[in-house]
């Protein structure tokens, strides 16, 4: 055996799959530079060939979440728009108090964001916000994988692909490759079907795929028929955003012909429940949209709408709520759940092969998660346990492209205090919304 | 100012009431034996006067969660039926691994659940089981305030209804007043009518509430129609339960004659959303039993289908859920959350001026909860954190009767290690199906 970066010894490997969960307990992991090299039971590694080695006794091994959407650093206004819908949300918060986000701004709240994915064992994340060089240096720092897209409306459309470019330049397969980078058009409903059309052109070009939000809620389909004679989805496909990879937030509101259209074009769906109940704006068709084969991960969104950034709750909730929606106790069973966090949202992010899987030749981005909690206890079956009771607050140990970000609850890659500092200074300016400003207007 | 025996230091009171939740930051907390005598701002108690002092910097107090409709005991079963219809769950699992239940069983399985719940900052817990004199015991022992109902089925009703009343000759107002006795029918599903009669009789010569399921699926409304020519709520007011109080679990399918019905009869209602999405059973119209005055509280349920016990969780599930439901993203606010989990499922119990708020006159069962994590902070508006961010795991001290249980994550008045150890030892052979014991049948 040539020597080893790190070794987890002891652990019990969760390793979802799209049809099963492979569970083995006693393995060590072995990790040289960003990938797993062998999976072993224990006693098979030699421990002296190791650089550095992380007990892990009692604790599941299992491929790192992915946050398939986020605006990282909203955390800024968490708690600060509460029990109203989803235009005020939108026109009376939202968009008032990000008028005004200076980039340092952007930089702490990624940050902020940042240590809690990580605490919550979120190895990869897909961003959609602005002053992106802001969010990719805060994430490169923390140690973070991410799929970077900086928003656009196409208020100044070439402005707009200008920066967006420059952005790709800049860090598209930066920090060791940990950084790749998407276009960020935000919405049918925001962007005019011409600037659509401008930033597919612009993705074949550059050789990137998209990430936008789309078919949100039941009203912006209707003014989207009445409009364009076309549902949200069928104006991506219109507009040739299906032309390259393309990452769908939401998708809550599909009739069987846009998931027909998702499934020919491999479009990936981010799934974040606990937002559309908060703004109870519908829950997407889930079990639906897996059955056509569209891969459908899961998303935090912003903590604006959805308070923490935490993809244990996203899984449960996911779970729960296409149980409760299909009226099927069966729907979406644990093994579905599992995968839909890890590698799932790795063939969304067209990372399958590479990223979600907890077998040698993957890259090393995977958690350690305690489960002797007597929250957790007995246990009768090891993936309830993690679909159903485990907490963002057991991941134990947290690794990233081989590097160890957190250990044992500490973070090694940022300084925790000064983030917080900086995010509570910071709030209540944040807060104000009597500027009149707005980054946008939602109206449909 | 008379001797003090805990005082609790600069901590921000949140105490949700009816219509509000007061929020004071700077605030002193006296207790004197298992009563709340005053809250102060810091500086007005004189530290001196304390047996105790738990400083609480940075922390929220508020009253203890009071969880309205729990199985403890059924920990033991934690993810043993996964993913199953409520009838096989039932009929292939639940009830057959139940009828390998010993006492000692069920002692452990109490006292495990009892931690879980105290860890949780869960300070009340109403329970509905079998082999009641160790659930006491076991609550007794790890210092909860219970409400405790020994669940019958009608199999033997004289010998049921005796055991019902020895426990409650044994145990109401035992262990410091800490433990009341409730008569526990099983549901209108399951007991007869006439056996709900005895019920009924028992509870009023006793001078005692019943705690009951009712109303958990449509299926069972449309055979309670069926068979009674009445709805299973008409059914608990025809043979004379509601003349006594009442707390009815679940109520989720309930037509407005059922509410107008719960409301005169001021029928307190346990609400446990996990448990009704993961069983795909539906969920009960919150709002609008709210509206019509009914108490509605919040429960876990039993691990057995929830779990966990984790009340944070169900008030989490219960605002997002009406929200969605009614495609109303004002529906069920921060503040009647809060409520809910507290003061109003204090109510549903008659412990109303007793428990529930965080004022003087009041019994001391109230908890420390760390609002200063990075999955919390900045910290916008404090009801949303306790809402929508905060995690069992932030709950930092507990005190219950006066009595400090759990003081910065320590839990004092049990052996953790040996409860789990008890746990796991026991729950390999409970979760044997083979013998085709069950302790009842699931049919409508």
């Amino acid at each position: 055996m040539e020597a080893m970066d790190l070794l987890l010894r002891d652990v019990t490997v969760v390793d979802p799959g799209p049809d099963r969960t492979a569970i083995r307990s006693g393995c060590d992991i072995a990790i040289r530079g960003p990938a797993i090299v062998a999976v072993e039971p224990t006693g098979q590694l030699d421990p002296a060939a190791a650089r550095q080695i992380i007990e892990g006794t009692g604790m599941v091994a299992m491929p790192g979440l992915i946050n398939l959407h986020a605006h990282a650093a909203m955390v800024l206004f968490r708690g600060a728009a509460e029990d109203v819908p989803l235009e005020e949300w939108f026109n009376d918060y939202i968009w008032a108090m990000e008028a005004n986000l200076t980039p340092e701004d952007i930089y702490w709240g990624a940050l902020l964001a940042a240590v809690e994915m990580i605490e919550g064992g979120i190895t990869t994340v897909a961003d959609h916000y602005f002053e992106m060089d802001q969010v990719a240096q805060a994430f490169a720092e923390a140690g973070l994988r991410a799929h970077l897209a900086w928003t656009m409306f196409g208020q100044q459309p070439a402005e707009e692909l200008e920066r967006a470019a420059g952005f790709a330049a800049r860090w598209h397969g930066a920090a060791e490759g940990r950084i790749r980078v998407w276009l960020g058009p935000h919405a049918p409903y925001t962007c005019s079907l011409d600037f659509l059309e401008a930033v597919a052109r612009e993705a074949r070009r550059l050789g990137l795929g998209c990430h936008i939000h789309a078919a949100e809620t039941a009203e912006q389909v209707t003014a989207s028929l009445q409009r364009n004679g076309l549902t949200p989805i069928q104006v991506l496909e219109r507009v040739g955003l299906m032309a390259q990879p393309l990452l769908c937030a939401h998708a809550a509101h599909v009739a069987p012909q846009d998931i027909a259209l998702m499934a020919a074009h491999r479009v990936g769906v981010a799934h974040c429940p606990k937002t559309f109940l908060k703004l109870a704006a519908g829950i997407a068709p889930v079990v639906a949209m897996r059955e056509a084969g569209i891969p459908v991960g899961l998303g935090t969104d912003g903590a604006a709408s959805n308070n923490t950034l935490d993809l244990w709750e996203q899984m449960r909730l996911a779970a729960l709520l296409q149980k409760h929606e299909r009226q099927d106790a069966r729907a979406l069973p644990l093994q579905e759940a599992l995968w839909m966090a890890t590698g799932e949202g790795a063939r969304a992010l067209g990372e399958e092969g590479r990223l979600g899987r907890l077998q040698p030749g993957y890259l090393a981005d995977l958690i350690l998660v305690r489960v002797d909690g007597v929250h957790v206890q007995p246990l009768h079956r090891l993936e309830a346990a993690l679909v159903y009771a485990v907490r963002a607050s057991d991941v134990d140990t947290v690794i990233v492209n081989g590097r160890v970000v957190m250990a044992h609850r500490q973070l090694l890659t940022a300084d925790k205090a000064e983030i917080l500092r900086q995010a509570q200074e910071r709030a209540a300016r944040l807060a104000q919304r009597a500027g009149g400003r707005r980054v946008q207007t939602y109206s449909l």
